[in-house]
């Protein structure tokens, strides 16, 4: 928890060590991690990260997720061509959340749209509200 | 699962009242929800939502979560006045995350910053990046 963090000033700082020992990861050692377009501020997705994803994208520059799916490693852009390069890291009051600000490099989502959150509610409807930049097909070469 | 509408075109659309009946919650009944604001773009913050805050949201207009450290709804600005008037609600490819898109009054975190995203890694430190609008005793009236 960064409790101690709530009061200070702007510029005040705790030690990164010291900070990643104590972050409150969940049952499965995963924090939730929102992904921004550092210049539009459009919000790309929202997947996972565990302990080594986090140092792995603090280390390379290079945003890697933990899968929850297939239970391991996830470099953005591995199948796709389509990278996350880390423009900066914070977390929010509590520390259980991350919000990754990026740079994406075209469909930030596997259906080829720009972003993951192309479903809307619209009055008694939930709406498709973007289409693909590319298709699917393309993006993973099949 | 919202996957058959990865192919919709734009305008195609899921009656409302089928989807939140196949929504993946988890095993808390709960999805993760992402504000952000209307017009900047900012992430506010992150928080959960039931079925019910989900509901209730849709219906008053005004956004409701689920608090996890309080196990009750949790009306956004109930005890500091600084509520968030939904704009959108939309939903992700897997549909089990939530974007929030919102108007907020004032600040969204508790500790009076405008949002809770504060803490950013800057080399080998977690730093403070923002200051309060508002101090939390003037925030809470205490």
């Amino acid at each position: 928890m960064l409790k101690q963090t709530e009061k200070f000033e702007v510029g005040q700082y705790l030690p990164w060590a010291e900070v990643v020992e104590i972050l409150p990861f969940n049952a499965d050692g995963l924090l939730p991690a929102i992904a921004q377009q550092y210049d539009t501020g459009e919000v790309l997705m929202m997947a996972w990260m565990n302990r080594e994803a986090m140092d792995e994208t603090l280390s390379t520059g290079r945003v890697c997720y933990f899968s929850r799916s297939r239970q391991k490693l996830w470099r953005k852009g591995e199948s796709s061509g389509q990278v996350q390069m880390l423009k900066d890291m914070r977390f929010d009051c509590d520390g259980d959340t991350i919000l990754l600000v990026v740079d994406q490099t075209g469909p930030a989502c596997h259906s080829g749209r720009r972003n993951c959150f192309y479903n809307a509610v619209r009055g008694d409807r939930l709406e498709v509200i973007s289409e693909p930049l590319i298709s699917p097909e393309e993006l993973y070469g099949k």
